[in-house]
């Protein structure tokens, strides 16, 4: 019997799979990724030396991408018509054969698969390998832990409306605001509102081989790629504790470090 | 010359650590841990099949856990002390060698290396492999997509006061709350008071062999382990899209498919 099987790539450097994706990709007869139209994908490209030579491959190239406003009817209704064929195609091959599907990031966490997870589960089986986060490969390549103690972490999309992202940057600690690209004003804005501009980094494919870190209020350009992510530490919400003779407490030789390392 | 590398290992399950991680892993001849005095540790355990013969261990073993209150003064001045002494047996020792540190989970993330990391960073070259969160491997268990377009996602620990709690579960989406234990009673009434709690989930020793998974409604005990997370799904804050001939829009969908499955 068949079944799909989603993989989590992780956040770019292929190394940072987990070991059960890379089983199941190497061992895979049918693989299925989505890419943009026309570009090898970046899925793809991740797993390049891992696939066996007889493998079958199903690219499910996005039908839009920018040609239509995102919050659109029209948007919705063409993505929705393209999870929908693509589930009708999936669900009969799934039936004899294990199916793997590649994902960035993890699966669950605002990934493209769950609009075919949603449309399969009923009619295969279907089983999701978690993968590190995005966000997680952006706060390692910045080199320093991300929340302490009692810290509040809060995930935001660059898509909200201004207003919004201001309430949810005032009330937490550590901060992540992702689906960045057109939006970058506005979430420039929203830090600069809330006094957190100076302590936001920019990081755009991290890591990949071609990433870039800036801290945000040193990036000139006006917008940056869609999946770029906007980071603030959070600064340890941690009880006081008595200094240590000889050692500073951790939090205050944290803060120190990062501006000695980072300025 | 030598170096710290600390190896996220995941949320439990030794196939979910990364393809980096394993390979430092198995290379290492020198790995400390951290666990409780007199247990063999989460952390060691995971590794278990992978040490080279001749490692050599380093326990950490926590001076206190749970005969101190958490947030005393004495409490932190006894771990600051345990770091301390860590960070100067470490320090010498990576001058010549390669020390690989086991962390469960990913080590930014409210991890405990990151005491070590803070006074290990400026006397030694350290470097950090991230893992796939706890919070993820929880998510991933429970078999639903957990956030959606554009939920706003909130870590929260069970640490803080209820009212707090109540605070930031009426602002998100997708909730995770960590550290529950003891905890819990207020947990489950910050729920409750946000009409939250009878879609919580409770997920302790996610993607482990002896996990557990129930509606918080439904788990009768009093407390849990302290690594338990508690968990709400995102609803999907997305545009509304227009029902397509045939097949249910994604969310409406994914509504009925849950409450099909999980009731």
């Amino acid at each position: 019997m068949g079944r799909i099987i989603c993989a989590g790539l992780g956040p770019g450097d292929p190394e940072l799979m987990s070991l059960k994706a890379d089983r199941v990709i190497r061992e895979a007869r049918h693989l299925a990724y989505f890419r943009k139209s026309g570009l090898p994908g970046k899925a793809r490209r991740m797993v390049e030396d891992r696939l066996r030579q007889d493998v079958i491959e199903y690219a499910m190239e996005y039908p839009v991408t920018t040609e239509l406003p995102l919050h659109s009817a029209d948007y919705n209704r063409v993505l929705a018509e393209f999870y929908d064929d693509w589930a009708a195609r999936l669900a009969p091959l799934a039936e004899a054969h294990e199916v793997v599907v590649l994902c960035e990031g993890d699966p669950f966490l605002y990934g493209s698969f769950m609009h075919l997870h949603e449309r399969l589960r009923e009619r295969a089986e279907v089983e999701v390998i978690p993968g590190i986060p995005s966000m997680v490969g952006c706060w390692n390549v910045l080199d320093t832990p991300f929340t302490w103690g009692d810290d509040v972490l809060t995930v935001v999309m660059g898509t909200l409306p201004e207003d919004e992202m201001v309430r949810h940057m005032l009330a937490t600690d550590a901060l992540v605001v992702m689906k960045t690209g057109r939006n970058l004003p506005a979430i420039r804005r929203a830090l600069a509102r809330t006094g957190k501009l100076d302590q936001a980094w920019l990081v755009i494919r991290g890591t990949m081989p071609d990433q870039e870190i800036s801290r945000l209020q040193d990036y000139e350009a006006e917008t940056c790629p869609y999946f770029a992510s906007v980071l603030v530490h959070g600064q340890g919400r941690r009880p006081q504790a008595e200094p240590v003779s000889g050692a500073p407490s951790a939090q205050s030789g944290r803060q120190a470090s990062r501006s000695e390392t980072r300025t």
